[in-house]
């Protein structure tokens, strides 16, 4: 992508509203634009971000044998009056009246939906177990909405619901996804800690928070460092393994982690002093057993080997990518910008042309973009006409992985600089040696 | 994906609520379910067919161009008094208060949004043309929403929105989208036809509707049949090419071509008898150039070459993904069932084993699907332990492009059959022959 020709509305000025460094960083490097209170557009870097989590959520939820769909945004109030939460629910549910004097709402969640579409079709314990997901935009109607897209009214959810048999099974559907979940983080270059979590409005009494440490985190959290070296899941992870899957749970559940809510004094003084860890936190991830809190509620029973109807067991599980968004940043970033880990940057390769106009520089560059481009790599080339100490803080404050730095007086030597953004770390190379090295090696 | 793992619930009964046979399909077919009037769930299968029309979309509209971003659902509604469409836009707006008696809506179009972004960041003749689309659920409160996704309260659309200079550069920037458009419906599987529309509520006085004909289409239209002959604009056009662009656009204009609202009786019976098509049409996409309409009323100027500020000219063209999904199916199915397109099918093939649990059989299954899957095609793979009968016509119903049966019977001579859905034509061939046939003619 030419920047010239691409729509990155940098912000000079920190806007004043941005109370944390991820919502200023995500206004001024024009990810982001603000259009009402909690209400966000994702400029096209932005979006490139979300969409390449999306990808990724994706990618591990099929790998633990959920299976995407897509319910609408727009719900009955009939359905949670089922359920007995459309009272319950509170202001934070934005609700709604269509021209017929229908009482609707937006969807801040989806159980009572997902329950109906299981009722309406699933009758027989033959075609558990079921996991069901989507990613689709929610609404809660927050008092203060805040922070960005780490706290925003409509904000983007991936939520998985399970159906099963009985507790044993639904046990194994819930080990499936934090599994799943474990795998996502990692690849998203996020170290997560589940800590066991209050079940809140959603119900049930087995649930874990995904925590990622920062130092600017929202809660404050309590967990045994051994966690950060733990091993990750592999990708051919057998998701059908019942003793497998259940053995890498309590391996990480095994030792000390809690948020705030859930912080037992007595067992953490137990934790080794140097191995005790008190730090910030913030929750990238939810997931909840609950039962047949609302099968039994709204009659989503099916039949079981014996013959009998009985209501089905359900849990769900939630990722926030727009939330997470923000989290990367939270977690990775300097003083100068973000820095994108490598599996969800906007781009992999910023190209920096320091003298538009200059042949010898132009046609490095061009080289240089269609090879790169060839070899399926994402390169933002910054063509644009301006000074080399703009470009330089541009692709910084984005915070794209690599950067490729091309000016005459490299070039008259033969030498183009490459620079990890992440380290700061230099190299100087031939035009050729840097493509070879960010083909095959990146 | 192996069916048995699968979610695809088919309906044995047509539902009575259908009354076009797009909707009846997408119902028994296992792609939608209502959730209530005018909104759909899109079930696993119908997710995959919207997604790869979404594709296709993407890719033409980044080819010509245009950036894509994402704007949210919900809009203030002081954003739409600022153009004068909030009083004047009625009831099919759904108008939301939110809890602290906030004024918004759900976005029906994003013509003032996109403006108002446009505005906020763009203020030189240098940052243009501009062309950034998003594919975003919109809602229209419909009184009576009908025909399935065709014409549904909750609908997906690619609305993409141009900004220029002046009147040249915006019609070079509508003949950019003109030319897209007919890619996109031509890759999709579709003949399209541009016909001169009225502008409606969008206002201007440039626009062409892309109808596609279809005998059970929603309006009568007319046109010159030589249309339905036109070769379409190559992958590699370039839209940079002005003169050469307009030269398409002006080919695809020639000949008479009207829907019922801008039908001219004296010109069409101009045409030659022979050439002259009267048929049943549905609309897949519409464009509008409408000048300053907007940017004059929300104050979205950019200083000129001469140093004088103007308000941009803009155009709007909108595809909507949801409803071309039923509109494929009104173009090419038949008594069994639908007949997906090569490009937007859910799968490319249909595995059928005809006895699952006999060795032979399954081994070959899995032989192929193995095959298959690693040259990149999807396969659904019936392996339910269902009679030949029934998935037969499960294959037929959901009309995935191919159809591969395996039985025992064949297997005993070495042959599998391979059915082409479109045609009814099959063929028998060994085991290696098929797989060769399906990864390299396929």
């Amino acid at each position: 992508m030419r920047l010239s020709r691409y729509f990155l509305p940098i912000l000079r000025d920190t806007p004043k509203e941005a109370e944390i460094v991820s919502h200023r960083l995500m206004l001024r490097a024009g990810l982001i634009r603000q259009q009402s209170a909690g209400l966000y557009s994702w400029l096209p870097m932005g979006l490139r971000v979300l969409n390449k989590i999306n990808a990724i959520i994706r990618e591990e939820q099929n790998r633990a044998g959920a299976i995407e769909l897509l319910m609408p945004t727009i719900q009955s109030a009939d359905l949670w009056r089922e359920s007995g939460r459309y009272d319950a629910y509170g202001k934070e549910m934005l609700r709604i009246t269509d021209r017929h004097e229908r009482e609707m709402l937006y969807g801040p969640t989806n159980e009572e939906m997902i329950t109906d579409i299981f009722r309406s079709y699933v009758k027989s314990y033959k075609d558990l177990p079921l996991n069901l997901y989507h990613i689709q935009w929610k609404f809660r109607d927050e008092v203060r909405p805040r922070f960005g897209t780490m706290r925003s009214r409509e904000f983007l959810m991936k939520d998985a619901y399970s159906f099963d048999l009985d507790q044993a099974s639904a046990t194994h559907s819930y080990n499936k996804m934090f599994v799943a979940y474990l795998r996502t983080f990692a690849r998203i270059g996020l170290k997560s800690i589940p800590m066991r979590a209050d079940t809140g409005p959603i119900g049930g009494n087995l649930s874990h928070e995904f925590i990622i440490l920062a130092n600017t985190g929202e809660s404050e959290v309590f967990c045994h460092k051994n966690y950060l070296d733990f091993d990750i899941p592999a990708a051919d992870t057998d998701f059908d393994d019942v003793d497998g899957l259940q053995k890498t749970v309590d391996k990480w559940t095994s030792l000390y982690a809690a948020t705030s809510e859930m912080h037992d004094e007595k067992a953490y003084a137990e934790v080794p002093a140097g191995d005790a860890v008190s730090a910030r936190g913030i929750e990238v991830g939810h997931i909840f057993y609950f039962g047949t809190k609302y099968s039994e509620a709204m009659g989503a029973k099916v039949m079981g080997p014996d013959g009998q109807e009985r209501p089905v067991h359900m849990g769900s599980y939630g990722i926030g990518p727009s939330r997470l968004t923000a989290a990367i940043i939270e977690a990775s970033h300097d003083e100068n910008g973000i820095i994108w880990p490598d599996a969800v940057a906007p781009f992999d390769v910023a190209l920096l042309n320091l003298k538009v106009g200059d042949g010898a520089s132009d046609e490095a560059c061009a080289k240089i973009y269609k090879a790169l481009t060839a070899a399926g790599r994402d390169v933002l080339y910054d063509d644009r006409d301006e000074r080399p100490g703009a470009k330089f803080a541009t692709a910084d404050l984005v915070g794209i992985p690599w950067q490729v730095v091309v000016g005459p007086k490299g070039l008259a030597e033969g030498k183009i600089e490459l620079k990890r953004r992440s380290t700061g770390e230099k190299h100087e190379l031939s035009v050729d040696a840097l493509i070879d090295r960010l083909t095959v090696d990146a």
